[in-house]
């Protein structure tokens, strides 16, 4: 089944606010095997209104649609669906005395306007609110459904729980969404592309999506089926094809975050970590406490933006960061040795490098940055350009950073082969 | 005038994303007097494609697209919009060049994917993307106007500014949007709407938007006219109300972020800044790093997980440790004191607390941070609970600390006065 969300208000037209009940009610839909096609947001226009009603109904079976059930004159959902459905506006004396009930219960009168809320369209099932006094509706026309439901979040999300999803449910199919997340790092978009096209175009059932972001690229599987078993299978499948193709620059494969490979990673290997940063100015130790518990696998790091902290808290020498320069392979060796042994971790990081825009130069331009890792065997470091902007360069490195203490773990502290660690 | 917007991708149609572009583009639009009319989201599908685009380009003069300019099998906005307009694709060498150029500097070959991003519509201009291989494309048709923008934001925003609003000023009308935003810190969206709502009600042409984070509240003014003059002068009208109402919690009047503003506060003042963070795990010092130039200012952090470190980096007593607790008003200041004495900076700050989710107490219950600022003069302390789970408290603990640094130059090192210190 396929489903179209329109949301309604003109504030969501303004560049301060964004529908956010759509992520609910995707969410929803989706966990029912329904997909969603559309979204649409209109504003508080009678005549876009019915358009947007009226192109959803011709194209999917089921719309739900949130705002514009208020009392004020910019309140047209009611009024425009039942237009569009033929249906007369009847006033129901239950809601209204509900309506008048709850403005007596806060010392007020009920205002003239709110006498809308208490029209029906013919033949809609309404839907209390007990938290708003904007009733919802369910309307059903030639086999399509249509919800409306209030625009506040936390009207619209109980009474979709307990009203809505009662009603689906009794609709729905045997077809359900199956859904398979990997998360890839170290590795471009195109490159990607090139190594797992051969592999998901075999299956045309499954859609695939592959989302890029800084350091990591997500591929999403999905398939809508009734035989749960064969989904499985074919899932599995496709994974497994993706491992061979893709081999260690699969993180997760469970949605997982990349801090949170690292934590289950450090806490199985009871290992304990620490870091000396100087580009990414803290943002590594930050990702690395994001996790809750992370006191048991993260003693501590610092951030030694000057040359003399890099000395006095990370035992950096101060010849070396003379003679080969801060941003350098060494420093980052010495820094990660230096903070790994201060602070008395199994691991320990050390990064340095230029995240600009000022700072560089021809031999070590804006994005250079070296990472290394000290264990107690010894230290590996790498050095790379990243693209992109300052904020680009320091998420690209920390996120290089925690890559490597994974790679670490799962070739159990050796190198990892040529193959699977060449960077494409 | 007015526009549509169309987000392309089956990721936003997902319970995962949201199209933020949008409010970028709407924000600008409204900028020129362009309203926006509606707002599509459709996946990654060619005929659903078709019929977004081909129903906008009835309704509007203007359609700015995000998305779908990719490398791979699900990038369709391009073939889609060029089937259409009835117009061929042509390979563009120039770009093919650029692109083939942007992989060889990173070291890397083209994919032969990548040539389907130099496939340019007959007719249509190239909008250049300094930041990523997807070009942009502008196409007229019959007096309408659509813009095909990549689906980064980093990629889109310059290439808008740069190249689409160019063209926008070109055919625009007399009616602008005049703007102010105002951000405020330490204060409850309750208590500023109390301070503030007599205020602005005095001024119905004027649209006030207040918008809610942890730690900071953006109010936002905007007016459409074609009387600058007159624009401007209600504008700062309504500011100058609004900073007598809420004195000293402004902390921005030109949309400067909260860290831009400490960055030309502690320049100005010539200070230099340490920090020795426990719950936060470096967040403070990643966001006071997040500037560019920031090295200027900022000498270097510690996070200091572990008592002994907190002992050893930031020379907290052992002892007070033992006797108050780590998360206490003496070890914040402590830590304050220390780091600033070992690091030889201006101010220092201190930062210890319960993030949670675990780690809470009756007496401490998770959300109890204590935040210390030590200069010259002396040392202030905080102590706070904050809402919310784990990355709230962080965030918010990090926001106080940068709001105290602010207060602490804003009243020359001393004392704010009781009433503009105070958190309603």
């Amino acid at each position: 089944m396929k489903a179209e969300i329109i949301a309604v208000g003109s504030e969501l037209l303004t560049p301060d606010r964004l529908d956010t009940n759509s992520l609910f009610l995707t969410e929803e839909l989706n966990k029912l095997g329904i997909e969603v096609v559309r979204k649409t947001i209109v504003g508080d226009n009678r005549e876009l209104l019915a358009e947007a009603f009226r192109d959803a109904l011709e194209r999917v079976p089921l719309i739900l649609a949130s705002g514009g059930l208020g009392p004020t004159e910019d309140d047209l959902t009611r009024e425009t669906v039942a237009e569009l459905l033929h249906r007369k506006l009847i006033l129901n004396e239950a809601i209204l005395k509900y309506i008048e009930g709850r403005f007596r219960q806060l010392g007020r009168e009920m205002p003239g306007v709110n006498v809308r809320q208490a029209m029906v369209p013919e033949g809609a099932e309404v839907l209390d609110n007990p938290r708003g006094s904007a009733p919802g509706l369910w309307l059903e026309d030639k086999g399509r459904c249509v919800a409306l439901l209030p625009g506040p979040p936390r009207e619209l999300k109980p009474m979709y729980q307990e009203q809505v999803l009662p009603r689906l449910e009794k609709r729905r199919s045997g077809v359900r969404m199956f859904h398979r997340e990997l998360r890839v790092a170290g590795m471009g978009e195109s490159a990607l592309e090139q190594r797992i096209k051969p592999i998901y175009t075999r299956y045309p059932g499954v859609h695939t999506t592959i989302l890029a972001a800084p350091g990591e690229i997500q591929i999403h599987l999905r398939t809508w089926t009734d035989d749960a078993m064969q989904a499985q299978q074919t899932l599995d499948e496709i994974v497994q094809s993706f491992e061979l193709a893709l081999t260690d620059r699969i993180y997760s494969k469970d949605g997982s975050s990349m801090e949170e490979v690292i934590a289950q990673l450090l806490r199985t290997n009871q290992a304990t970590i620490s870091a000396a940063e100087s580009c990414t100015g803290g943002l590594l130790a930050e990702r690395l406490t994001s996790i809750a518990g992370s006191s048991s696998y993260f003693l501590g790091g610092v951030v030694c933006y000057s040359n003399d902290l890099k000395t006095s808290w990370a035992s950096v020498p101060a010849e070396l960061i003379q003679s080969k320069g801060a941003v350098s392979s060494e420093v980052a060796k010495a820094l990660a040795d230096g903070i790994r042994r201060s602070v008395g971790s199994t691991l320990g990081v050390g990064i340095t490098g230029i995240a600009g825009p000022g700072g560089g130069s021809e031999e070590k331009p804006v994005g250079t940055v070296h990472i290394a890792l000290s264990h107690a065997g010894g230290v590996k470091e790498r050095g790379v350009r990243f693209p992109g902007d300052r904020e680009a360069v320091r998420w690209h490195a920390s996120q290089l950073a925690l890559d490597m203490v994974r790679l670490h773990f799962l070739y159990n502290g050796g190198e990892p082969p040529t193959e699977g660690a060449k960077r494409s």
